[in-house]
């Protein structure tokens, strides 16, 4: 790890060979890079065709079209959300899978929404602008969250486009995304659970792999197919040793450029409240699953997730237990930046605004301490995990919002946001009593926890009951129809004071201390924050431009890197596993969940060549939100799918190594192999493949 | 619950008919009650009988002798720590259960100890008339251990027999316990985890229930049965609906005599750092055992242990959440002791110190606030869940101990303890490095969280490297040989001083900072808590006799009540179950995990009278610990035996009731249904039926 950091820091410097690193802006590619060290000319036609081809969902994943008809491809484990939703106690397709037998059997997803990036313009300084030197943290704040939310509503008007004002380098600039949108969105083919998820929690992050973590939607548009004019080839070769691949996709979080003493204060705090938090909620799913079958099928994808990420932070905060780790980070910190300055001519002023900056966020993680973990639990909702309370909260804020002009409103109630924000609230989707109460109970446990039995806010919340006498009390709401969070919506401030729901008059009590939970965030963690990332933002662009790319957002990237195996624990791992695999892992298991074969695997082993490639792994720099990201060859042409990393991965929200680190991808091969041999899919594979 | 409480209120002024609290001192039995509310004669004769066939589990149960030849009979769950420690990968003991032939294929276990009451003295004034009153608290804490280490001492001399002093009243009376030890102890029969453990986690805490949780054990001496004079008669009939019935056994630990603000600092400190770490553990053993059959295996009996401690200590902390249950609380400690002050003539002087003693309390509250995790984790280690770490603490420590006189030396080490301990350090049970590795990790994790990766102590231990190289660096220790742990403990210090083994090393590095922790808690909490309970046991005896028995100790005590159902959410439960029922349940759940029925039991439905009882409840008095505890009649037989109580039941560590919370047994009926029908043990029936 230490020889490739310092490479990266002479690379810095010279530009000879650089790693892979970086999860690119797809309006500042690494061209030169890409030419260097890989002789690939990165065309506007290529990034172009890419960025139009590449789909992000809403609901926390990347997938990407793969037909002009609008066919898109995602990760079993993206898709599955809908497919739990679209699901009954009597048809479980998360479970059992999925094929439309024709395009009118394809299924409606209740409230998915696709977003394809059309337009990316840079607004820094507008946003900046509005703010001024003797402004106060409170005004500063309001002023800029004004200014972006007038620059997305004037773009939202002017083009019909979903329009976003995203943050980049923690504050370093602002840049305005717009979007084409598809709300009507419907299930095509979803295989087993069983091979989607093969290995389950056990071999999550782990490789090698043995995944089908597919499924395929269809965008439509007035009731008909979308038309595309961009779409990625389906490779029928896929991903060979060696090839230069790259990923597009929209990777959720990463912490490179935060400084160590940020890193320090997740490390102390936030992330040991947060695997708590998950730990507490896992244990709860799975005792709610194990009572009954029917248990089990409502909660699956939420222990999915819950264990998904307990899995995931668990590893950062390991990397950051890990001295080797903190000592790279160090290194960028105490002496590519500062070292810089002080062996660069003309660059003493900067020095002094970087240290400046550093101390200040420093401050600010102190300050945050005081109060990080009511907010997390009151205003971030971590209390309450209950669907029917966050839509009590969206109705109560909703309504009072809406009163107020759009640039003073929160930010989730902006206009050009609302849309979306009705989507969601409006959904038809399924709710489940007893999985609300399971959770619920949970979370005013954890709360009790957190904060103690008789802390004066847990008071307030459970109002002289115990958690499950006040979990009784609330979920005998009303809010499970739709039709009446829709009729409480449109009654406005008048039906909110009016109402005497259960989790409305809840949701309605608490506000006022969680509002002011916020607002001491916006303007004693996010404002400070963000002016002092700005400065060291200054600091970094002046001295080295943009040879570092800002941290993930969930926003549309480029990564790029090189499909090889890697060794661990003394043994090589090659590249890619086949299908063979599969059956002698399966076999080793005892063929135990979560290692069961779906029976049309164990059948119809024979019907498959075992030689053909399922998974693969490259050194292309990924992060969870990625998952569902095409992997392209050099003619942009769709050679897999990317689903997850591995455990050596797992460090890179904070740095990048590509020693042992991988992501993992399912190989266009392996998939047309599986298509054609086990599932009665004509259709799709001739729509994939053209024969 | 609370009407239940106004008669106990009155109760104890007016004495006429009690609830069914209490677990009774052998040696303070509630003779008036029992004759006033069930007109029974609670003989001496009777009370000798019954605490000599009483058996003691010392890792943390209960049973009796149930023939004159040493047969015993406990619960699987509390044999099964012997049950693991017997297996191995190939023939697995606890899973599928065991049935001796003949006695000579009744296996050894490697570290079993199991005592019988022989003997009760109270030395009260003795332990207290060592400490004076100018004493402060470390001479006082000094003093007191050794008065009582002397005690135990000259009885172990005197007698040969296993002797303790036991604090009682939270230190309000000291009484010298004398035991039997029994050494060599064999493994009879045990049926499959799967019908003792029926519903698993799942059904844990709840009633209705089907489970045979039960096993045989065998005491020997001089490689011979044990001959006993004492031991319970098995009904053949049972327990019936009405009886009343008495449990014996060995409760380990209640608060009802805890202070209010001693049950909020539990509430809001100590329950959420153990909930924590026993969730980080569980589910760091699930990850651990989903890996492979052969983990599974290794890690069952401790995760089953997790799992019920964390089930345990939830109902707990969503009791004390509970407003009504610390209603009643408030009630015991408001009302009954101060009214009592109030109204009684004469009393007044107790007043004052019984309030001053509750301030003290609360003081101490505050002070070990400040320093509980640190001493939770590194003194209790509870960072540390690993076998070979117990062992290289015991090791350096005991070597260190030894060179002191008897009397100052920790407790754990005084010279009466050493046989004891020594039988377990030298056991030759196996140890598992895999599991190991992940307990330890687990550990080290936790301890991170809890005091912040830059914290000092976690500096200590982690030594510049991340939990999982420290852990491997541990783990190249030798102590996995019990050879080796002799070798050292008979080394003595110097031999310690040379090793350079890692663990050692580690036990030894931390042992410094362990000891000033354990230092700070034995004068800063122990011992004043100590003084102010004597206190208030003092002004409770004063004015109330020993109405109300001290809080378990894990100690023998005897409890009674009545075998009847209850009424849950609207709904009848019927007193017992039958057979039929688990062919129900199982069926109902599809005969998934941990509703799987063993083959046996399968395929032997038509052999069983599916009207026979299997489980049944009553209200006595018990908590964990009694698991294993013999259920009798009024004539002294065994008609069952406790394994658990109700989720209701789950308070009773703060309150006792009886409106629903039950403790649920196995039917004696049952249990020989059982075995003539499904096992082949007719051996065993004669045994027990003299038939």
């Amino acid at each position: 790890m230490r020889t490739h950091l310092a490479i990266l820091l002479l690379g810095t410097f010279a530009m000879p060979v650089f790693s892979d690193e970086g999860m690119w802006l797809l309006n500042d590619p690494p061209r030169d890079r890409l030419k260097e060290k890989y002789g690939f000319d990165l065309t506007d036609a290529w990034l172009e065709h890419a960025r139009l081809a590449s789909v992000r969902f809403n609901n926390g994943g990347s997938g990407s079209f793969v037909s002009p008809n609008g066919l898109i491809i995602t990760n079993h484990h993206i898709g599955a959300d809908a497919l739990q939703k679209l699901s009954t106690p009597e048809r479980d397709l998360f479970r059992d899978g999925f094929a439309a037998k024709t395009q009118a059997d394809e299924l409606k997803c209740p409230d998915l929404e696709l977003n394809v990036l059309q337009w990316i313009d840079d607004v820094t300084d507008q946003v900046n602008g509005a703010v001024k030197p003797e402004m106060k943290p409170a005004e500063a704040f309001a002023a800029r969250r004004a200014k972006m939310s007038a620059i997305e509503k004037y773009s939202t008007e002017k083009t019909a486009l979903r329009s976003d004002v995203v943050t980049l380098y923690q504050g370093g600039a602002y840049h305005l995304y717009r979007y084409t949108k598809y709300t009507d969105v419907r299930l095509v083919f979803a295989p087993e659970e069983k091979i989607a998820a093969f290995g389950g929690d056990v071999d999550n992050f782990e490789f090698p792999r043995f995944n089908l973590d597919i499924s395929f939607f269809r965008a439509y548009v007035d009731g008909k197919p979308a038309q595309v004019r961009h779409w990625f080839k389906f490779s029928a070769e896929g991903a060979k040793e060696g090839d230069l691949v790259f990923v597009t996709g929209h990777p959720g979080t990463t912490n490179r450029l935060e400084t160590m003493e940020k890193l320090k204060h997740r490390r102390d705090i936030t992330l040991p409240y947060t695997l708590a938090r998950l730990r507490a909620m896992e244990a709860a799913l799975i005792q709610y699953g194990e009572r009954a079958p029917e248990n089990k099928r409502q909660a699956t994808t939420d222990l999915h997730r819950v264990a998904n990420s307990r899995k995931a932070f668990s590893g950062q905060y390991q990397g950051l237990l890990d001295p080797k780790v903190l000592d790279m980070k160090a290194q960028v910190d105490n002496q590519l930046l500062p070292q810089i300055v002080i062996i660069t001519p003309g660059s003493e002023p900067y020095q002094k605004n970087y240290r400046d900056a550093v101390r200040r966020i420093a401050d600010v993680q102190d300050v945050y301490a005081t109060f990080e973990k009511p907010h997390n639990l009151l205003e971030n909702g971590t209390a309450f995990p209950s669907t029917l309370f966050t839509f009590a909260r969206h109705v109560v804020r909703l309504t009072s919002e809406a009163d107020k002009p759009n640039g003073e409103r929160l930010r989730e109630y902006r206009d050009s946001n609302l849309e979306s924000l009705k989507f969601e609230l409006f959904s038809p989707a399924p709710i489940y009593p007893e999985l609300e109460r399971a959770k619920l109970q949970a979370g005013l446990t954890f709360l009790a926890e957190q904060l103690g039995g008789g802390d004066p806010l847990v008071l307030k919340v459970l109002n002289g009951k115990s958690p499950s006498q006040r979990v009784d009390e609330l979920l005998a709401s009303k809010l499970y129809d739709a039709a009446e969070r829709k009729r409480l919506v449109e009654g406005g401030v008048k039906a909110i004071e009016a109402s005497t729901d259960p989790m409305i008059v809840f949701a309605r009590t608490i506000d006022p201390a969680a509002r002011e939970l916020r607002k001491r965030y916006e303007t004693e963690v996010e404002e400070p924050e963000r002016q002092a990332y700005g400065e060291i933002a200054k600091v970094r662009f002046a001295l080295l431009g943009k040879s570092i790319p800002p941290d993930a957002t969930f926003t549309l990237r480029l990564a790029y890197g090189v499909v090889q195996g890697y060794e661990a624990e003394g043994q090589k791992v090659p590249f890619a596993t086949t299908f063979g695999g599969v059956y002698e892992r399966a076999e080793k298991q005892k063929f135990k969940e979560p290692f069961e074969l779906p029976k049309r695997w164990a059948d119809g082993k024979a019907k498959l060549d075992l030689a053909t490639p399922f998974d693969f792994v490259s050194t292309a720099d990924t992060i969870g939100g990625n998952s569902g990201s095409p992997v392209l060859n050099r003619a942009g042409e769709f050679v897999g799918i990317n689903f997850d990393r591995n455990r050596f991965g797992l460090v890179r929200n904070f740095v990048y190594t590509d020693v042992q680190a991988r992501h993992i991808s399912v190989h266009s091969r392996g998939i047309l192999e599986a298509l054609r041999k086990l599932y009665d899919v004509p259709g799709l594979v001739t729509e994939l493949t053209g024969h």
